[in-house]
């Protein structure tokens, strides 16, 4: 325990800087509070420039990877390039060379999580990635261990704060997706290209990840259904907030009779519920145990520090024995799982917001609701305002319906029916309404 | 890690009961999960009437603990009886005897957790306590592991969820705390003598076990200040509200250069914090980090089944190798820390909700203003509302006040010299503002 522990790292941008620096400046904080000595040996990383401006010396830096690999002191290896060709060659190459991995990277995972766990496992090495998901929250130490005594019943994540910034200037500002876009973008909580985070592309791979711990699964990145933020009409998050509900991006997943549901997109949820005020650049999931009933974990989804303390809690783990004694608990990594059936949105259950746009003739209300009706949904409240300066025989109105609980698939066939009628002018928007989900105590 | 542990549990309540019933029902599920066979061989207990309720075995009973002690196969003792001097013994006798030992037992660990836990170091062995703060939260992993890399600056928590019900029902129902009690108390929210609850013991029982690990030192449980919610006003529940100030019995720790501050009361906290929409009986913990900044912990504070997977998790970790691999790392219990100085309310700095009632005479605020500004208070806003029915020359009015950050040493020589007023007629009421901390990324 006393002893030295060594480390190498790979990438050194915002989340690499603020993880070495911590490891260079705390070494004997950490090794005062926790009985382990880091090392930090090597860095690789193709551009040096935010590590020089954060201060670290050159000494540190290698271009080539091959000395990690080779320096049979170096035991834990930290992944934080990104990308996932380069970076799972490079992992890969680390566990056949004996080393533990700690990383950051979601896409990686998502994508070839199970082979690089059971790549682990083989070389008697451990792989962790605590910051993979939700930033600094210690959500995958509650999932494996906080929470080992229960069988999850359903997860629900916000998990990207680029949209949830984006999403709480919509709700709170009235501003349009683009306004409130460009506003996160001048202020560096959105990329110039944003589309990874807006496309719900990172919650879907952060979503893989938590579901395969929550479900003792393996969950499949490629057909979980996603949605993003980017096609969200601001007037959809303005008809839900008079509805008592604000529009998230939720990646959720819950446990049916049949199999597991999986899905990414932006989802209305009740303003009592705890996920509801989680605003701004802020990530929280929401637990859902057959024992302990509702837990909620909630902080920084991203940041180099707040990402940096998930990463240095995983060396920390790796350093003290800790991650090598868990390791190799039975089920307690997806590799040792199996593929679950993912249903598809056809399958699940729920209750929906929809907007249709309508050229307000007589009979068109009765229409919609034979369409609804014809397909076994269920009205459970209209909103129809009158627009002052709109000529009703050619503009159209948005008619607003929240729906009981409905199979989607019903649905679905429902409003392709109302889409086709010759009143509708536009493609109907349909939201889902995520209630709170009921506690089980089994 | 495919051999069987073997456990006894002391206690057999509300919480033992959910743990026994647990263990043997999933006995199969558990091992299948995490390669832990756990085999509850005995359960020690005065009552067994819950336990029988539950459908437990009676085989499983004893009377006398000495069997548990004397069984060499027993490796993890369960206790959870509760009280403070007979628990001490039994886990002193279980500790010496070589055993494990799991605990929800808030008091007893903060009389005398670090005397139990040098204890258990002597012997070999580990004493874990997940179940003692805040139920089925994980907030005890949270501040050992998953957040070992940051410096804790501050914690705030809401922990007793008695009162949080109590006071929830007072804000969102307009009811007095003697109503709101017997509420709480008709469906099982409160105890029949909710003494130990509703003055703040509990809660203070907590932040002495929390603080000590957020801190890494020996917090003092008899030097913790703690005002209950037995008497507050209802009438400063709705002007709290009127100010944007919802109220919550906090167990505050914070940092400051001199030393740390640990306190219990009754708080406005604003309605943009996390923690003032966590209502009924919910629990939840801020913890702000160095390097991570906010986080937050959620779920359900007490209870049999949220407790019991608490106290399961514990058991796993134990059985599973990781707690004793982790016990051993240095400082991360308090034993093997320093008492650590805590301030006197005197000695922190915050901002203060004040209400005086006096008799509206002329010159009433000069002299109350006089008062302040005299002890260095700088008023912020001030609260008087005409009350229509009153007779002004005999009744009291309220006059609210909020003060800048002031010493609260000041504002209670302040408090002294208006409560020594002529117009005053009642003792003034003060109340700390906690605004959101501001977050470090040191």
């Amino acid at each position: 325990m006393s002893e030295t522990t060594v480390l190498a790292m790979a990438g050194c941008g915002i989340v690499g800087s603020a993880v070495a620096l911590k490891l260079l400046n705390q070494r004997e904080y950490y090794r005062e509070k926790t009985g382990c000595d880091l090392e930090l040996r090597y860095i690789f990383s193709r551009s040096f420039g935010k590590a020089q401006a954060a201060g670290i010396d050159d000494s540190y830096f290698l271009t080539d990877p091959g000395k990690i690999l080779a320096d049979p002191e170096v035991s834990i290896v930290i992944e934080l390039m990104g990308g996932v060709d380069f970076a799972r060659e490079f992992v890969v190459k680390a566990l056949t060379a004996g080393k533990h991995v700690v990383t950051a990277n979601k896409a990686m995972l998502a994508l070839h999580g199970s082979e690089l766990l059971a790549l682990a496992r083989t070389k008697g090495v451990t792989l962790s990635f605590e910051a993979s998901c939700a930033g600094g929250i210690p959500i995958i130490r509650a999932l494996q261990d906080g929470l080992v005594a229960n069988q999850i019943d359903a997860l629900y994540g916000i998990v990207n704060g680029t949209c949830n910034y984006i999403l709480s200037s919509m709700s709170q500002k009235g501003q349009d997706y683009h306004t409130a876009l460009a506003a996160a973008q001048a202020i560096g909580f959105a990329e110039a290209d944003p589309t990874f985070d807006v496309a719900g592309i990172d919650s879907a791979h952060k979503l893989s990840i938590l579901a395969s711990l929550a479900f003792d699964c393996q969950a499949d990145f490629a057909s979980i259904p996603v949605t993003g933020i980017d096609t969200l009409d601001a007037m959809d998050v303005v008809f839900g907030k008079e509805l008592g509900y604000v529009v998230k991006l939720l990646a959720v997943a819950n446990r049916l009779p049949d199999g597991l549901s999986l899905r990414v997109r932006p989802t209305f949820i009740a303003t009592g519920h705890p996920l509801a005020w989680v605003s701004g650049p802020f990530n929280a999931v929401s637990v859902y145990g057959d024992t302990v009933g509702h837990t909620m974990y909630y902080g920084r989804g991203a940041g180099g520090k707040p990402t940096a303390s998930a990463v240095i809690a995983d060396i920390i783990s790796v350093a003290s024995g800790v991650t090598p004694t868990r390791f190799n608990q039975k089920r307690a990594r997806p590799d040792l799982t199996h593929p679950v059936v993912q249903l598809p949105l056809g399958r699940i259950r729920g209750r929906f917001y929809i907007r249709c746009m309508v050229i307000d003739i007589p009979g068109v209300f009765a229409a919609l609701a034979s369409a609804l009706g014809r397909n076994g949904v269920s009205i459970s409240s209209v909103l129809q305002k009158e627009l002052p300066d709109a000529d009703r025989s050619i503009d159209p109105v948005p008619i607003v319906i929240t729906t009981h609980t409905v199979n989607e698939g019903d649905l679905e066939r429902a409003i392709r029916e109302i889409d086709e009628l010759e009143c509708t002018v536009q493609p109907s928007v349909c939201i889902e309404i995520l209630d709170e989900f009921q506690e089980s105590f089994s």
